[in-house]
């Protein structure tokens, strides 16, 4: 998204140097390399983008919106069917409200001014104003851009909650003990909190540092009831670590029930590990699409409606936490517990995700220098955060790195033990954002790539988060260019996810539809499957009669160029951290983090040189790295502090302030690479015209 | 007041045992002692008992309270001189509602229905109905009752605020540091907190402990903008101690503003002092009577409320902390200083008032075995706590030792280093309850005695606080019975408060007024100041003529036996607290604290048998040595240190459960006891008769 802020409209960057100084030189780059205007002409449809699905549909005109949905295949939750009178298909309309058919009678009966004066509206109510739309139609921003609340979609998107994990020794902050207290006597009257503190170090003496034990607060006015209501039998619930404090009593024995859990707030998605305590093992894992998308799809988005609301950074926050505590509570229906007997939450996330959750204002990481307000590791009670976990609680987030290197990569770094790898290791983390880190035994370079979320399929026509009917893997026959593919649940086709793109470039390439430039092949213009409308060419992946939709699944030519910048501002990245290593430049093992680095074909990536040329037994995928730091955190408290020392020993690197950026990325948007040297194993590349 | 429960008909005592206990005890004890009915018949006047401020005035019927008020020299704030039309004289009828007129239209207009419905009357407007009053009227307790708020009170009253201040080594927990921080640059983009950390580590290297380093969560939110907003430079606020902590930031340098406040939370009085923790100075003290009076005027009667009102601890807890920020704001308007600049609040107060400061249940503390719900030392942030100081202010309280020694007693303890003492010495802090500490290097054992508040003045007939106009010292000639005294203020005597009532008791035994055993001395019965009224005997101390009122001021036989109640109380405590040290038994030294022991003649307190017959000159006045422990702590770290290791030291008795408590009770009761053997210089009782 970062990559294409020079076609968007909407988001005031002006004072946004960092943004400004990458626009600048992707007007330069794209002077350069694109040859066509990605505007396109198309009078008789229009162009909506769904979020926070990424899903852009082209529909005609005069078709009520949720009519439109189902013919798609988007399902939603209403229960009169369309007829306005249940008045639950709420969406809120983010961009072309003044396109629309004014607030319908049903509409003022169900919303209130204030969610009609915000752009809520109800799905089956809207309708497009034909008179209203210009004739020169923009591709993006999209005339039309509608949030659908989590609420509203009823299908499973496919979100990566698993991740690698290595085998943790369980020594967790949390610890419970179920204790007999002895009663007060007139000999003997010792007051509440003193006579449980002596019957905990009767029973282990070296159980917990009494001189600096904490007593949570709200705990300790509940205590005198607790302990009578279970006839001084209770179970006693410690934090240990640099925090030694007594965070809740139960009545009877409860020990069994020690819960924790660890959450990775992504920019797009939400993922939350209901984990035991006592024996380690995960419960439950619940995941929801992060509902911050509402306010703008990237964190520079999000960072300016802050900057521009006088409430925006509460309500974003609010947003946040009340996804978190929806994703506690369906684990805790899931695994049939209690959430106040969940004693602790670890977090990860990006710099500006860890900033809203915590509610501090994540301004200055929009600008230049782009400073976090904070970087260690943070300790913070759950009633203070608004949790809805035990009250006494705790919440640690892991520490960030730097402005766009945050807690979510230290997770990375934690979960993959990068910095004990003898050779020298490259991790990406693919996801709204992407992050590198390159490293091993002796050195950890970090930095941020501006990959946008082209990869996750978003500003590409046909390009669609992993959900069902989305092709994931695809084949190019090179004799016939007859395509064969599979899709997710084997629905029939209605769009292409990020592995799928990977899979169509490679094979474009391998088949010599496009060229290492990625033009297409002007000599095989006239094949049927090129078609060429007004300045645009489009390669039609899936023919009409196949697909779910009453039209065809294509990739244009800016399509292609999107990708085209993603994977090279990976690679790019790469090298420029590369070069700050002084003494060793060769990658020797990758490690694909994330959910879009888990389901890609190693051998794509590879090819069309989003990775370096590794072998591929040396290109492992990992998973939800982010999100197994976090359970490993919650796990293991040495690793907290192992999470400071690396916050010692790893740098980072302002990759687009460099000055070889601009020569390193322009020399990347080739396929595999301006260099082919570099991709000494891809000898097919020696038959793939450059441009 | 303890003491004379058996006659209030009030507090429902039915689930107290203690009090219970208590209570067989006395009633054993005034059946063997008492030898007049405390029932009295006047069918003309009405008894009112004005709290706080515990003047009982005895008035003619058919007068406003307002003109009562005026007439006996309390003054109160009203505009309207008594009109009933500004609606300032609002006070609250605690009892005897049912014998009063029903709200004028005049209270109708001024008062809410639920003030009406909670007692609130204007005093200009509130009569007697002469038809309810019953033809016998009782004393105690009295037919009215009546609140008179603080800030209608218009007179100053007399709060012990000073307490000697040994010579304390400066090291209090807060410093403050003033610092040019480094700017942040895209070669070294550190985020906000820590380049701050990194600056203070620069500037001195033992500044902080960075590992255990906390942040105010709340600070750091706003760190970014004052940051800026001060350009770089800005003072910061540490806490030290086992809680090390960054608690403020402010733009410029401001580290010569900073402050802390040590706060005595009394039964009945409250006292603030203001200090400058650069260097120690006290800016300013403040202090007014506890508003929780309107509740009960002891801790009983307080914890009784808690029980019965659903809503009590919250109601008793905020009255405490909004007189708690009274006070503040008083005394930063005294030093022109900002509340945010207090850092700092240290606590002590008996354990119920710890309690209900906290938000604690005192519920416990009420039944047997009368045990605390916590003892060791708190530290709370002033923002949970609701103290209007800094909002990352710590608010330490001192620990408790037990039910009935708190705080305020480990106050003394620290204050006056009773620990140190070569000689075994006895302190004792008189309030409206009473501690008494027993020490040396060797031993420390304290308890509390159930001396109740006479020797305040309340529930004597015309005992008074020490305010204008009280008697507070007294000579008799023993000869002519002509009576000298002095009053405070030098104002015509309203009534007599603790010290005049110690010199009162001491001269009348001298001129064998009374007898050893407290009554009248039968052979005087003919003499002009003794008046026989029905069943009842009184003494005339003032006649009508030299008042302010229009009668005389008196001491019944009644106020006689409080009298004597309380000092045995002390003594026999003490005595009994020293049968628990099996070694050495005799007190070389005396402490008294509290604003009581502060005023009183040392002989004369002697002479009626208070505190053990040792030479005046080793009888020292401390003050308030509570509110300067409090101090003490809060201009050292090491005094809570030594708090926690005292805590180990002492011991704990429960006085009234003691076997001998009877015996040892009842013998104290005799001036200046049962047996002359122990104290031998006080020759002149070889001439006062015993009964």
């Amino acid at each position: 998204m970062l990559l294409n802020s020079n076609y968007t409209g909407k988001v005031n960057y002006t004072n946004n140097y960092y943004i400004k100084s990458i626009r600048t030189k992707l007007n330069f780059l794209s002077a350069i390399l694109f040859t066509e205007l990605i505007m396109e002409k198309q009078e008789k449809d229009i162009i909506i983008d769904f979020e926070p699905i990424s899903r852009r549909i082209i529909i005609p005109k005069n078709k009520s919106f949720h009519e439109i949905l189902t013919k798609v295949g988007i399902k939603i939750r209403t229960l009169c069917g369309g007829l306005g009178t249940c008045g639950k298909c709420k969406v809120l309309v983010q961009e072309g409200r003044e396109f629309l058919n004014t607030p319908t009678k049903s509409e003022l009966e169900h919303l209130s001014g204030a969610d009609i004066s915000n752009g809520w509206r109800l799905a089956c109510q809207i309708k497009v104003n034909n008179e209203l739309i210009p004739k020169i139609v923009k591709v993006d921003p999209p005339q039309f851009r509608v949030f659908l609340p989590e609420e509203l979609i009823l299908e499973d998107f496919k979100i990566l909650t698993s991740g690698e994990q290595k085998d943790i020794h369980l020594k967790p902050a949390v610890r419970k003990l179920y204790l007999e207290v002895k009663k007060p006597s007139l000999e003997n009257p010792v007051p509440d909190l003193e006579r449980i503190i002596n019957s905990v170090t009767l029973k282990d003496k070296n159980f917990l540092n009494d001189e600096n034990l904490n007593i949570d607060f709200k705990l300790l006015k509940n205590i005198p009831d607790i302990l009578r209501d279970g006839d001084h039998k209770v179970s006693l619930t410690f934090l240990n670590g640099n925090y030694d404090e007594l965070i809740s009593c139960e009545p009877g024995n409860t020990v069994n029930e020690n819960y924790g859990i660890a959450f990775d707030i992504g920019t797009t998605t939400i993922v939350g590990y209901l984990i035991n305590l006592n024996n380690g093992k995960t419960y439950s894992v619940s995941s929801m699409l992060n509902p911050q998308t509402a306010y703008g799809e990237d964190v520079i988005t999000r960072i300016t409606y802050i900057k521009d609301n006088e409430n925006g950074l509460k309500e974003l926050n609010s947003t946040v936490i009340n996804a978190l505590n929806t994703i506690i509570s369906k684990n805790c229906d899931k695994a049939n517990i209690k959430p106040t007997q969940i004693y602790e939450a670890t977090i990860v996330g990006n710099s500006v995700m860890h900033h809203i959750f915590l509610g501090l204002n994540p301004n200055y990481i929009g600008q230049s220098p782009y400073v976090p307000v904070i970087q260690r590791e943070l300790n913070v009670k759950s009633s203070i955060i608004g949790l809805n976990i035990s009250p006494g609680g705790n919440v640690h987030v892991l520490p960030v790195i730097a402005g766009f290197v945050g807690a979510d990569t230290m997770g990375v770094i934690i979960s993959s033990s990068i910095e004990k790898e003898k050779e020298l290791t490259l991790a990406i983390d693919i996801g709204t954002n992407g992050e590198i880190i390159i490293g091993n035994k002796d050195y950890l370079i970090t930095g941020s790539c501006a990959a946008g979320s082209a990869l996750e399929g978003a500003h590409i026509k046909d390009g669609m988060r992993a959900a069902s009917g989305a092709i994931d893997s695809l084949r190019i026959d090179p004799d016939t260019f007859e395509i064969s593919y599979t899709t997710i649940k084997n629905k029939k086709p209605i769009g292409i996810c990020g592995s799928g793109l990977i899979d169509l470039i490679a094979e474009m390439l391998r088949a010599k539809i496009i060229t290492r430039s990625g033009n297409f092949n002007k000599n095989l213009h006239d094949m049927e499957r090129i078609v060429k409308k007004d300045k645009s060419t489009e390669f039609i992946v899936v023919k009409k009669e196949e697909t779910s939709l009453n039209r065809d699944i294509i990739i244009s030519q800016g399509d292609i160029r999107q990708l085209q910048m993603a994977k090279a501002a990976f690679y790019s990245g790469m090298k420029i951290i590369l070069n700050e290593l002084k003494i060793e430049k060769t990658i020797k093992q990758i490690f694909l983090a994330g959910a879009f680095g888990n389901y890609i074909d190693k051998d794509n990536a590879k090819f069309i040189g989003m990775i370096p040329d590794i072998s591929s037994d040396k290109i492992f995928q990992i998973g939800n790295a982010a999100g197994s730091g976090a359970q490993n955190c919650l796990l293991n408290l040495d690793l907290r502090k192992k999470t400071r020392e690396l916050l010692k020993k790893v740098k980072y690197v302002e990759i687009a302030t460099k000055k070889e950026f601009q020569r390193e990325f322009a020399e990347a948007m080739y396929f595999p690479h301006m260099n082919l040297e570099l991709f000494p194993s891809l000898k097919e590349y020696e038959n793939i015209p450059k441009r």
